[in-house]
């Protein structure tokens, strides 16, 4: 079944969606002009939420799973998104190993991973499967929900290299976030081209730096189109070694967090949105750290945590108000390389909280935007504009990686001062 | 009305098929490779005879016309190649300047320049038309059939820039033949691209050098995949400065005709079809020139032409045997670049000469091959099939303007011998 996302909105979001779509040869110049300047994550999915006032980026995977979500008719679409991947980064490629997640083996994560077969399979790569898990001795087939199967084997390392038995692969496609850390088997692999590189591991990734990236690609980007960055970004702040306990380190923490309770208030008050400010704290450090916690008034902060982690971030809540019937929607924009290449929806519970995740195919997403419809109307134009500010938060996170290249680091490190 | 294509095939078409499917990442890696050496014409159509034991590109359409036979499904697939087109070629491109055919302005041929529009604005350009035709004062609106209009301006040349009226573009792109010859306005134009260059032009391409390209391409191709390059190329030969009339020149040119209508004849044998071979005649002047002629039988040659052209091109002739109801069908698929795009079909009257044309939509483009299925029974599988070959034809343009390119002629004479 899949939904037509036609929540009627109303107020800035349309308005964005009209800037967005009329702005839209701009828009894609100055994205081309950035590819020029700095390298797309290799594939990316961006969960996104629509406030109906602000649609803002809420994740961006750099090891996504859910491409069985992407219709029949998008395929071709990211086959031709593999295909330039794939020209741009290693044209002579014949191989290439998928290397998935361990503890994903669900029905749905394994369709994913058949999908990604399919699609590079397509584009010219004979594809076969790595085990990270240590200890297989033999291949082992994966069975699929539609009757087929994947093959996954041990994984070697010879002179260097990453291989299978019978199988030397010019390039590795990581489809695990290593949030456990990097294994030693993936170190030191410099004859072959790992995607996306190792410092864009969960473990390795710093939730605060994409913020920040984020920050100054929506600022930029809302320059260019003359409109307010707030609209696509939301207020957030850094709060160091913060304590939860009454006393100094608290009131800190309450001052921060006021200030941005404060900001958000405005903002609504600005555009006339009738809506509760609200705030999400995460801990600053690797990005595999549980869990966040929703606050709406700084009183709340006392007790939250134990000891306090290292760093807090704290960031302005954006509601979701795109719903299928009663329940709470947020689509999910796919990437390959710098191309959008399909939509779904994960449905929330309607408590609001992520108890359950159902993904749905995000429909129309296979047409073109259509400049000049009533804003808010067309599902199309309403998946461009999220392809926009997902592509946004893919810049961002290459940018993001770009900064934490150890590899950069060195270079740096090696210019005369 | 969409047709499936789904007239039963056996024979070596299906095996054809297969191996193709079967071979699909090396296929795909042949092609990348080939790009690495050599530019893929900006966009083409490329029109297919498939008759049941051979497939074989029957032209191959550097300014082509029947975007708007695109589905809509297939136009993202348009943005994107062409996204990664403009990227490749001037990736700062702000402007396009589009061309279109002085003799062109039927309501199908008027859609097709506005899906042109539409996938190049999408891609990231701002797009406008410029007139050929001398001595439009003012810019005229062309009405389209769905309410729309394109505008189209006259042309300005200054400081060896070609231009609209507040419009400098950096690309320009012909959608004409200029089968009458370059004009004037389009020469000398060195500080803008012009896609396709002028040497694609009808009026300087040569029907001789393209067959002779496409058969060097279908052979290595064929050699990769281990088959008879027959399959996919029909023979042929030249035969200089004919002479239809009796004597030792017709004499000549009967004996050519014989001797491939016997080669036919054997593969036939070969291959158990049942069928009469046919010769098909072209003169091997300038592509514009009038038709081609049908022949089963060399003694027919005698009193076909006048005096004569300067050379004739001799080529085996391919049946259809697609159908649609009892019509016989010729796909015609669209490339953006190196990228399949879609295609279509034309409908042939039943007389089998091209009477009437009605364009339909190709079902199913829009969809990935799926190896494995029974060969002939799936429809992405042929439309796959019917990729490759047209990409091959392209393949063989890219290297007939490479040899007819007057840059490289220059390049070389200033080589040191």
């Amino acid at each position: 079944m899949v939904p037509h996302l036609i929540t009627a909105l109303t107020g800035p979001i349309n308005e964005l969606e009209q800037r967005i779509l009329e702005s839209m040869p701009a828009i894609e110049r100055w994205f081309r002009l950035e590819w020029m300047e700095h390298t797309p994550v290799f594939y990316s999915a961006v969960g996104l939420r629509n406030a109906g006032f602000k649609l803002a980026p809420l994740s961006t995977r750099l090891h996504p799973g859910g491409f069985n979500q992407l219709s029949e008719a998008m395929l071709p679409l990211a086959v031709q998104a593999a295909m330039a991947a794939i020209e741009k980064i290693c044209p002579e490629a014949k191989n290439l190993l998928l290397i998935p997640d361990p503890k994903q083996r669900s029905a749905d994560e394994l369709a994913s991973l058949a999908t990604l077969v399919r699609i590079f399979h397509q584009a010219g790569l004979n594809v076969r499967l790595g085990a990270l898990e240590e200890g297989l001795g033999a291949p082992v087939e994966l069975a699929l929900a539609d009757g087929g199967s994947l093959l996954l084997e041990p994984l070697l390392r010879r002179r260097g290299r990453l291989l299978l038995k019978d199988f030397d692969p010019c390039t590795i496609l990581l489809n695990c976030d290593l949030a456990d850390g990097v294994p030693q088997i993936l170190k030191h692999l410099d004859e072959q081209y790992l995607l996306p590189p190792l410092h864009a591991s969960a473990a390795q990734r710093q939730p605060g730096s994409h913020l920040v990236t984020y920050e100054e690609v929506a600022k930029r980007f809302a320059k260019l189109l003359g409109m307010d960055p707030w609209l696509i970004n939301p207020l957030h702040a850094r709060c160091e070694a913060p304590s939860f306990q009454a006393g100094a380190g608290l009131d800190e923490l309450q001052t921060q967090a006021d200030a941005i309770l404060a900001k958000v208030r405005k903002k609504y008050k600005d555009y006339g949105i009738n809506e509760k400010p609200f705030l999400v704290l995460k801990p600053a450090g690797r990005q595999g750290a549980p869990g966040h916690q929703v606050v709406r008034d700084a009183k709340e902060l006392a007790g939250l945590y134990g000891p306090g982690p290292a760093a807090l971030l704290i960031q302005e809540g954006v509601p979701t108000l795109e719903r299928l019937d009663a329940a709470a929607v947020e689509p999910v924009v796919y990437l390959l390389d710098r191309y959008v290449v399909g939509g779904s929806c994960w449905v929330l519970s309607e408590a609001g909280a992520a108890a359950r995740q159902v993904p749905l195919a995000f429909a129309d997403a296979a047409q073109l935007a259509r400049p000049g419809e009533r804003p808010g109307a067309s599902a199309p134009n309403r998946f461009y504009m999220y392809g926009v500010v997902a592509r946004l938060a893919m810049l961002a996170a290459s940018y993001e990686l770009e900064q934490s290249d150890p590899e950069r680091e060195e270079l740096e490190a090696a210019l005369p001062v």
